[in-house]
């Protein structure tokens, strides 16, 4: 197995020395429920290496870590059938509301009527073409 | 290349029928510029093969076309110093907020301060034992 961290929450999951609702678990990720249920059969999924956030991931960690998203998404779906969407998502660093320094994936199913709202604004009219091409090319030149 | 669909957005844009501010593109997979650029930097990334969302990726697509997640998401975060975090997402169907029909990921750059929210509530309060036991339980066996 992967290093795991001593005083990390999640590497303490994957251990079992914390318990969790596990809905899945191999060689490589552990997937569990998160007790906040943002929505019902809202999940975690978790590689079993202490890596701190995706960027973190080598080429060899996101080809081994990330496939599993699909095949855990489906199975929450298909165990509620009033689930008709879901937000998939990752939270990197603290500006971005990350909460455990260990690489996580939430699953948060969707019910028609549910409220949530997902982050959005249309900022297209403070763009023109050069400032978009400006940010593309920062971009692409770390590619 | 595989199947694309006629009519789709994100179809015309990898065969360059729509025109795109293209960050990064492989033989499997293009990225560009979201246009509302809720945060600047912001980008998506879709498969060059017409899947509507995660919920259609066999184990073969989820091998393939996730794993550039990282490679493009620290490209962005490398491209501008006052990013600090990223939300990286995939809404997936109309309820989950899912716009065009074509899986794509979403990397939203954080800022501090930048007065971004994500979805969160905490609905631990009106959880027990059994109640997320009977979630887990009713995932776990479609795995």
């Amino acid at each position: 197995m992967d290093e795991l961290d001593k005083d990390c929450l999640f590497c303490k999951i994957i251990r079992g020395e914390v318990p969790s609702y596990t809905v899945f678990e191999n060689e490589d990720v552990k997937a569990f429920l998160d007790l906040s249920q943002v929505n019902p059969g809202h999940t975690l999924m978790v590689p079993k290496k202490h890596l701190i956030n995706l960027f973190s991931y080598s080429a060899e960690d996101a080809q081994r870590f990330l496939k599993y998203i699909p095949k855990i998404a489906n199975a929450i779906k298909q165990a509620d059938p009033q689930i008709t969407g879901m937000n998939i998502s990752t939270n990197n660093g603290a500006s971005a509301n990350q909460m455990v320094m260990h690489s996580h994936v939430h699953f948060i199913p969707r019910f028609e009527g549910d409220g949530l709202k997902i982050i959005t604004r249309n900022n297209e009219a403070e763009y023109d073409d050069t400032k978009y091409q400006k940010i593309a090319d920062a971009i692409k030149n770390q590619l």
